[in-house]
């Protein structure tokens, strides 16, 4: 589509919002909340004329059809706890906001087929606990979980601690309801482990943040709970140890390692700073450890297999230390440490955060000309860390100790330039997990691959020829 | 868009291959060969003008942009082995076939990251020994893995014994590289396990069997191989019992199961009549038996953990017999006779043959309608068997006893309808692994949720607004 054809939004008029209003219950179009008009980071302020709340598909349905015909800009919204950006409008066109939050039923839930469906709206914490009440486990397990909703974990493709294992979102989902851009509702919540009747819509629209129509309800896989956990933080010498302590796990252990999340001294330093009250495994920390998570059939001991490994691992000079979880309440520990990593980089202030991938093979290269690179631009204290196991690092960039984030602002579009074009350089991706949203969308025109990106903008123009869906997400408008 | 805008497609004429001729390497483009003009079932006779064996993306890059230009068909072409026609043009203006078959290199092996790059035409097999000859396991296994090429199998999302535990193809592949309709190349072969850059553009082109794209070469998911393999044949007393012994077995050994396989006496029977040769392992079958296949971390017996399975199942009352294989030779033996049971169906031959999903728990109410709606329309028998762990069933009808398929022919369509109409009406699939080819796009459009059907008729139009690829698969043209 050339530029002089681009469809033109217009303003959610006052005229636009009673029509509206009068096509839906009452109570259905609520002025914005603040929670509504602001995001994580605080980076940017959001517009909205109103906030549609509505109940079932059908009403998503008449919000849809309504705003394509009045060409009006939809912002869908979940828990509102995405980082780059896509659930907020800062600019543009006055939109409607559409939440998701009154839909928030599990619907249904098969134990017997591990499956449950789930309203978009429903809290992540609130899947995995009706998961545990019949037995079995929801593994999509992330910070946010006790905020953030399903419908909005899928829009992003949320992917968290268990990807080794259990996979992104996307490969939790078996089927989804959804209202696409026209107004049409696709009533797609198969049960099925296959199905190859067509194209494959449903991984189409997650991961599309909201750009290509809005999903109202998902068949959910769930997996049995795994007969007994174990964990462990393990010291290890460096990243590239930790990599081929991960290969030397996954020989032993197949698939039964949930989790194996790399955490550097620089993170603990951080908490010992910021959040004394969370409790450390070493009184003198390693520059880099591995905390490594098991979740084993019935027959095999936790202890026993995370011993097994260690002494092997130690044979082999990889690992010098380490603390296996003696009970449930330890392993919870180990947790609690790990995600206040998060919290810790918070409270500290970082001055540029990367969600980067990289292949694994190459993440100790990109370690090597990543630190020295940045230590020619300024001084800087670095926090590596994540999920390893997934090639997935939160790559983050702090001032000096005692320095402040403020002082550097300046600095912020060199350094995130220089660690994204190095992650590109290694075949790797600037958004491993966060997605687009606004705030990657340079990033996108800037790495993505040419022939993919006029897919993309011809599948946008395809599906959504007024441009109303979460207008400036994840393409330009 | 309307009818009347659709595009017309033209014949590769000889002007046209003459000065596509000129544009390639010399022998890229030969006389059909019978092998690209037939298909496993017998059912069609394909027409081309010509065959494209490109070997490289830039070929095939110049090859697909020729045909866009001069709106001619492309059907791509890879083992030959797809049972839906998606490989095959009977009528229409004369395409030209694109065959990956000299594009078949292993490009990369990384077996530290458990990735592997295959060019599209790579046979199966080939990609698994490449994988077993550093260790891993590339888990994709059917019945055709001497002859299908991975680029088809991709195309077609294929599935086969192992999804329950290791997915379907989707599963495993990370990225692609393609050439789309317009002849521009996607060069999409990440290495990474979490990239969250813009529209799932690799799982749209997997499943759109060539109609939206060429595949040219994959980066593929490896596995560790279990340390340990153990396998049983069980009786069960019905297919609800078996479902019941999966559940148990999944809560038992969560993602050990690395297959679930239903067998009926009648699958036995047939292959007595026709393939005495192959070993039995009962000497009166059951009705239902099935084949569980485990693949297990070290520290973990198979017998051990199949024999109290087995002492547990048989206490609730769910298997009342078994064999637990004592050797690698014997469990090899449980698989043969699993992978005969498609041959002697042939031997014996198929009035009607579907390849269906059902959500579980649907599964014994579907057969316990099926066969005595079948019952009302003729006399058959009924061989029912497949991938019981991933819901996807091998639902086949044969004359009786003695009876011959070609008395038949006159009732397959009321057969078809009545078992689909029946897999519709329980949430079901009517293509759960074989996709849907030129085969069943009548049932798509029967069964197809419409807004799905109409995003996907949009998606079509935007990628390949000539329609030159795979004319008439999925969509009709």
């Amino acid at each position: 589509m050339n530029e002089s054809e681009a469809p033109m939004l217009t303003p959610a008029t006052p005229e636009f919002l009673q029509s509206l209003t009068r096509q839906l219950p009452p109570g259905t179009l609520r002025a914005p909340e603040p929670r509504h008009l602001s995001e994580p980071r605080g980076r940017w302020a959001g517009l909205a004329a109103a906030v549609a709340m509505p109940t079932s598909v059908e009403e998503v349905a008449v919000v849809v059809k309504a705003c394509a015909q009045a060409r009006v800009g939809i912002v869908p919204w979940g828990g509102g706890t995405g980082l780059v950006g896509g659930q907020i409008m800062p600019q543009g066109p006055l939109p409607l906001i559409l939440s998701l939050e009154r839909m928030a039923r599990i619907r249904a839930i098969y134990p017997e087929e591990n499956v449950m469906i789930a309203e978009a709206g429903a809290i992540l914490a609130d899947v995995q606990a009706a998961a545990e009440g019949v037995g079995r486990l929801f593994p999509l397990t992330l910070a946010s979980q006790g905020s953030c909703r399903i419908g909005g974990n899928l829009s992003s493709n949320a992917g968290g601690v268990n990807v080794l294992r259990y996979g992104n979102a996307r490969d939790l989902c078996l089927g989804l309801e959804a209202v696409l851009p026209d107004g049409s509702i696709w009533r797609g919540l198969k049960r099925l482990r296959k199905d190859n009747t067509g194209y494959d819509l449903k991984n189409l629209l997650i991961g599309a943040e909201g750009s290509l129509g809005v999903i109202t309800a998902a068949s959910l896989k769930l997996v049995p709970v795994p007969a007994q956990d174990g964990a462990a933080i393990l010291a290890v010498e460096s990243p590239k140890a930790a990599l081929s302590l991960l290969a030397m796990a996954q020989r032993r252990l197949g698939g039964l390692v949930s989790a194996f999340e790399l955490i550097s001294r620089v993170g603990l330093d951080f908490l010992t700073e910021t959040m004394p009250q969370v409790r450390q495994p070493f009184a003198n920390p390693p520059d880099w450890m591995v905390l490594i998570d098991l979740g084993l059939p019935e027959g095999m001991s936790p202890s026993d297999a995370l011993e097994a490994l260690y002494s092997e691992a130690a044979d082999a000079g990889l690992v010098s230390d380490g603390v296996i979880a003696q009970s449930a309440a330890q392993r919870a520990e180990f947790w609690t440490l790990r995600e206040s990593l998060p919290e810790g980089n918070r409270l500290i202030g970082a001055v540029s955060s990367h969600d980067i991938s990289l292949p694994l093979s190459e993440i100790p290269a990109f370690l090597a000309k990543a630190g020295p690179a940045l230590a020619a631009i300024g001084t800087w204290r670095i926090n590596c860390f994540g999920h390893l196991g997934d090639g997935n690092l939160h790559y983050n960039v702090f001032p000096a100790l005692g320095g402040k984030k403020a002082d550097h602002e300046a600095q912020r579009d060199a350094i995130k330039t220089l660690v994204h074009d190095l992650v590109d350089a290694f075949g790797g991706s600037v958004s491993a997990e966060h997605g687009i949203g606004r705030l990657k969308v340079n990033d996108l025109e800037r790495y993505g691959d040419p022939a993919k990106l006029a897919a993309m903008r011809a599948i946008k123009a395809a599906l959504d020829p007024a441009g109303i869906m979460n207008p400036g997400a994840v393409l330009r408008g």
